[in-house]
């Protein structure tokens, strides 16, 4: 074996001198999968045909950087190479691509195969497109849901009331989790916070926890803290759980897919591999929000509710205001000043955000036998406005080590453009697409310091020449194609108070 | 730019070393999309990232074998490279993905992308499963196989009735194409044929045709043939007919997608590229053939006629007895050998073979506006018996450059394995798939001689010990894959003489 020192990131290649005997014996072709064994590991990989010694000889077999790496022995090793078998759930794929409905075993087969990463990208992609939009039934969901949590590690915090709380996104800013999980750990429930880095969005709650302290923990030192505190805030990517849903997201992403089913077996998957007895879920509805009505919402609440059942996890969904980015800053560092901002109660803190975080919190302490349905919020409010969330919250960030953040001089992205009102009225529509798009190409969540501060929210009056928001680029580049973007659409509609869009929800 | 001897088969691999500063600077990554632009072409490729300058070199861009031919240009030369543009029918694709129906130009769009080989193995596959089953109306059937043709090479041949005759498959052996062609051509019908090779079978037609002649002819070369003896019979993939038809099959085979509308749109932009202006298509129906019953065949004729009128073509569609295999022989030296005792009207000849030829033949002559309708099986029959289609065949095959094929002394392959019956009965029933997986696994078509020779057919009656069928091979591990198939399943079923399925087809 020879390691060949080219990086194919996720993808495992194995090179053959076309002249190697293995080869040709064996049958192989470019692009065919093989299985290579050496000291009790195996790694399938696709074949790559060389015709340069210098790269590979004929009585070796090379292998890209991260294959090398995953078989784990050294350069000479001796080595099997075998065609690969396919993967044993096959023909349940086959099945489902023809419409049919799939058992429990099925769906275990398909997701221990796409765990393992024995699924090709034609075999992944076609398992997730004949699983989209309404073509899983609900306990064909769960199935789903439940071999998402058997095929990776499950988290036992040996306390029977574990609580988590979650949003399915789409709504710029709207950093509650960080005040919702201090005020809750404050008040003594266990809430061992594991969060995503953003993945379409411009800073997911990893990334901007990260603006505070270290989020990359191993497991035995999250424990630690978490026993210590009774809560952590950490990216959950260092734990194997629900390891297929990570490989399904590199198939979705791409392809904008973001149905139901797939949802809801994510979100759910990740949380009961976590250990989570009780979820608090955040549905936000708005124009630019993912669910754009209540008839959806309650569709999606109830699919939510009937997996959680299955899988024994206590579910609160709440249906949120989502016309709107919640709180002003849209990107770590501003994302984590206004969170800052609520935290020390000052008086600048954007409003939103903390009673957003207080009704969530306090629906979340309410999991608690011994708070009455009703008065979670007060509870909520009194810990927040005593300052224990803060010291919570600083417990935290010192124990998962603290970066030194000050967000009273937040380090911004140092170019800045200000998009000001063309003409008078109010503001009657933000797009939360467009806000997150202009993030993003502004440099969000890469670079920290970049994003979008607003300054003019839903029902505010502006006059032309009024300044609507801000944003933070740190590179010419950025700046410029975040420019072109609000030149295309500034995402912000002016008109008349009464063009206001309402929305009918609890909060 | 630097040429990196790595066969990476269809897929572009563009080498940057990671300390490159173009590689740096924008921002790559392993496994993201560049264009590589030189001497006016373009070609878009996946970068793998090197840390060894003896592949490639910190200010240089390696190229994998196939993309550094397509570029043309010689090593060394100066190249830009930048970010990939997604492909413009992006979003045409999101929104069939989304269940939409997509408009002509859309389908345009996104198979110009697909023929370009701009799309991802990812992209590919979703529009694939996104168009499966029952996805596209008929109207789309017709947008996207008008799509296929338009971003391909068209022939035209200058004469008003050019005729081709095709076969949906699934049926072994059923080599009618060889005698077909031979006997309009012999009558004056011009018929240009271009075939596939295998793609899951034991043998295509130009597979087989290739046992007794060269199959891979210049365009040119063809035409001439074609224009001095009014036919050919030549592997298709020579001329970009259809190109994006490669393409989408590259996908569907390993999935084994085959539903009407993909099969319908491959079949008839094949045919209207290759300049057909009358197709005669046959549908076997049977327990083991593609299509199972009668309103299913119907519902497929009905398909097939919608598009191939919308695309101009003229279409008799026979829908024929796909109970069994037709003929003898499955594999290519096999089917020669039997079309070959057919067009020299041996008294062995398969029966089978030469009336569903006849009869084929005889629908297509009467595409001819002199022959009446009825009339056209005795012409073809006239043409067999008095030798005019030998001759027309042995014309082209010497004009394609004759192998010197013996068909009283074919070289089958040297090891046999002989399948007999284990009790008394009549053969009620043989499984089309479990000869056809036989006789590839036995080595068919890549080894000529390697297959599977019928000795009973359907309502044969056979005495314990009879012979069913031989398999021949060249490699002893051939014949032991075969013969573990044949333990497992024979695919003959003995019955009762009033077992034997009946199919109620014209002929």
């Amino acid at each position: 074996m020879r390691r060949v020192a080219i990086d194919t990131w996720r993808e495992n290649v194995a090179y053959l001198h076309r002249d190697c005997a293995v080869y040709r014996a064996e049958g192989f072709q470019a692009l065919s999968k093989v299985e290579v064994r050496a000291n009790g590991n195996r790694v399938l990989a696709t074949v790559n045909v060389v015709d340069d010694t210098a790269i590979v000889g004929c009585d070796e077999l090379g292998l890209s950087e991260q294959a090398f790496a995953l078989l784990g022995v050294e350069d000479g090793y001796h080595v099997a190479v075998s065609q690969a078998e396919p993967p044993a759930s096959m023909h349940a794929l086959f099945r489902k691509l023809a419409g049919e409905r799939l058992r429990q075993d099925d769906f275990l087969a398909i997701i221990r195969d796409v765990a393992g990463h024995r699924y090709s990208k034609i075999e992944l992609t076609a398992f997730v497109v004949a699983c989209h939009r309404e073509e899983l039934d609900r306990e064909e969901v769960f199935f789903l849901s439940d071999a998402m949590v058997k095929t990776g590690q499950r988290l036992n915090w040996h306390e029977p009331l574990v609580v988590d709380k979650h949003c399915i996104g789409g709504i710029p800013g709207n950093r509650t989790t960080m005040l919702v999980v201090p005020i809750v750990a404050a008040h003594g429930l266990l809430c061992p916070k594991t969060s995503s880095r953003a993945i379409t969005s411009p800073a997911g709650t990893a990334d901007t926890m990260e603006v505070l302290a270290n989020v990359e923990l191993p497991l035995d030192r999250l424990s630690d803290i978490v026993r210590e505190h009774r809560a952590c805030l950490a990216w959950g990517g260092t734990a194997a759980l629900s390891p297929a849903d990570d490989v399904l997201i590199s198939v979705e992403r791409p392809l904008s897919i973001d149905s139901p089913g797939q949802m809801v077996a994510s979100i759910l998957s990740k949380k009961v591999a976590a250990g989570a007895t009780h979820l608090v879920l955040d549905i936000p509805i708005g124009p630019t929000a993912k669910v754009r009505s209540m008839p959806d919402a309650q569709r999606l609440r109830r699919l939510f509710e009937y997996v959680a059942r299955r899988m024994g996890l206590a579910l609160d969904v709440v249906i949120t205001d989502g016309r709107q980015p919640i709180g002003r800053g849209v990107g770590p560092v501003l994302e984590a000043r206004d969170v800052m901002q609520v935290l020390e109660n000052d008086p600048h803190a954007p409003q939103d955000l903390r009673q957003k975080a207080l009704r969530l919190a306090g629906r979340l302490l309410e999991c608690h036998p011994d708070v009455r349905g009703g008065d979670g919020y007060a509870i909520a409010r009194d810990i927040l406005d005593s300052g224990r969330a803060l010291a919570s919250m600083n417990a935290l960030i010192a124990a998962q080590g603290a970066r030194g953040f000050d967000h009273r001089a937040p380090k911004l992205g140092r170019l800045v453009l200000e998009v000001r009102a063309q003409t008078a009225g109010t503001v009657a529509g933000i797009d939360n697409y467009q806000i997150a798009r202009i993030a993003r190409l502004a440099g969000a969540p890469k670079v920290q310091g970049a994003g979008v501060d607003l300054c003019r929210k839903l029902g505010d009056a502006v006059a032309a020449g009024d300044l609507l928001y801000r944003v933070h680029a740190e590179y010419p580049a950025d700046l410029e194609f975040a420019r072109q973007a609000c030149a295309r659409d500034n995402a912000y509609r002016l008109g008349e108070a009464a063009d206001v869009p309402h929305v009918f929800v609890e909060f």
